[in-house]
């Protein structure tokens, strides 16, 4: 009998790429139908990338606009202020999503860095393409290090393949680490089956689609009042919610419906895992009890597209420094605590 | 000080009006843009209707055939044999929507009386309007009784206005029930404030929002993801469900979602309600265990449309013979005995 030589994987495709003199982009508005490429040789291109959905994300957002300002100050070569120089293009790239906080705060750390730079004249372009560059591996590091962690939570529950169900929301890009996980844990061999609950007219989920068929997880996608009667019949192991925000005490502030599936899933005796990056620890927020839900849990238009679930309700939180389980107030600290090693 | 004269309500809008030679009925497609009554003379006019969506609901659409068959006589007039001239109206009112026993089951009633009939020559035509006049009379009282039974539950558990939760499927309309009875709250002064989990672009959430609105019920409409957020944080009293069956001992097959509303419902500890026509249990399926999931959950597309709520997470089922609390096998007997009055 002859062996099959395996099947390769499809190479993965970078959705930004970073050449040097302009920045490659794969507009996710092409997809699923084709791969498109949109170039930025300046922060105007770069603004207009992150304000018309070129990008999606806000981690994807704020790469661009990092790698906008150095485009930015590559075109201006020389320069007696640099701080001056690029404010417009400052400027230019906060206003493409005044609501993204981490774009502002990628914005801080190139800010910060230029204003130690600013009477330097010459080679700040390339130092500030470096910090875009460190913050684009930091991210890709980031994420290889939750789908490792993630995975050993997975396998230690069980080295079979299992069954996951997780939320994929229009309304925010929350859902983005739990489909890494899945990904990850496909890599791994550990996925039978992926249940999407999701809107399927959403932009959202047909990207979400897209990047699992890639990765050839079995994905089937349901609508989000299927997830009860997927857990009683389907024999789910892990229910996966990313999060918007996580209140010290570890009360999860994710999409409209995570509680939902929170209360079914222990009802139905399923584990309930979060996965997000450590940036989503408030630890301003005391507990969720503290949220005003009429600023806390709206869109811009006022509407509720975010809910609380109790820390009590969560089985275990992944994040890229590490792995919290049974979520309290200690356990948390002790993961972000600057001794952390995980 | 002058006293105000009371709002004047709006009078109801029959859905559909006899008229002896004609029937009209209220365009469902028009709604809530404009009010549009169309005609139907004969068999073909009410067959086109059903087949149409003028008409919308198995129960609306088995009135308009019934009808239909006494139009057909009606133009007929006289006959040596009515069921033989009458066949081909029966089986075109019988193939305007294939797929509704309801349908088939008014059918059946006009074919035995017109068994009876069929060589008196004269004077059916007016025997058969009088079965479909009957008919209506029939379900109209039946939604009366229901409401009326229904309020005198929700009053027995609070006489101040309450908040209430139900679910609206594009796929079915075994919610009308629950609407009904939602209405009728509304008409003794018990209800506060409705929140609708909906998709918002379906005709089924737009007819019930025009509906609710001219009953003057407050009305939120809410995704139904967002019924978990609403139960812990909006003082809700009711979670109001309708029913595609109920087996013989309360299990309850309905539209995809309830069995989590019901989930949800038990644990914020608010009470779950059934609200169904009596012809909804079907006491040869002794449990919903015994339902082939197969083919009992999914559209004719074979989608996932339906599940299952078991008996115990029910508080209580209303119909139009009477009410059955906490719903096992003998109760529901005990309700459908031949003996029972309300």
């Amino acid at each position: 009998m002859q062996l099959q030589p395996p099947v390769p994987a499809q190479p993965p495709v970078p959705a930004l790429e970073w050449c040097d003199d302009h920045l490659r982009i794969l507009d996710q508005r092409s997809l699923p139908g084709a791969l498109v490429w949109v170039e930025c040789h300046d922060a105007d291109d770069a603004a207009a990338a992150i304000a018309d959905g070129v990008v999606q994300g806000a981690v994807s957002a704020g790469l661009v606009a990092a790698y906008g300002i150095a485009l930015a100050a590559r075109r201006i070569g020389r320069s007696a202020d640099w701080a001056v120089d690029l404010q417009t293009d400052f400027e230019r790239l906060a206003q493409a999503c005044p609501a993204s906080s981490h774009l502002l705060w990628v914005l801080g750390v190139l800010d910060d860095r230029l204003q130690r730079l600013r009477y330097q004249g010459q080679g700040v372009p390339d130092q500030l393409a470096q910090v875009a560059v460190n913050l684009h591996a930091s991210d890709e590091e980031s994420r290889r290090a939750l789908g490792r962690l993630g995975v050993q939570v997975i396998r230690r529950h069980d080295r079979q393949p299992q069954k996951f169900l997780t939320l994929v929301s229009p309304h925010s890009d929350s859902h983005a680490g739990a489909l890494d996980l899945v990904r990850a844990a496909q890599g791994a061999g550990l996925v039978e089956q992926l249940y999407l609950c999701a809107d399927e007219a959403s932009d959202a989920c047909r990207l979400a689609l897209w990047e699992l068929d890639r990765d050839e997880v079995a994905t089937a996608l349901r609508g989000a009042a299927a997830a009860g009667q997927l857990m009683r019949s389907d024999n789910i192991s892990w229910v996966v919610a990313g999060a918007h925000r996580i209140a010290a005490n570890g009360d999860l502030i994710s999409d409209i419906g995570t509680y939902s599936l929170a209360i079914l899933a222990m009802h139905h005796g399923l584990r309930f895992m979060v996965v997000a990056p450590s940036a989503a620890f408030d630890l301003a927020l005391e507990s969720a009890d503290e949220l005003d839900p009429a600023d806390g849990l709206l869109s811009p238009e006022g509407r509720l597209v975010m809910d609380v679930t109790p820390a009590d309700l969560i089985d275990v939180i992944v994040t890229e420094r590490g792995v919290v389980e049974r979520p309290d107030e200690s356990r948390i600290a002790e993961l972000l605590s600057p001794r952390h090693l995980h």
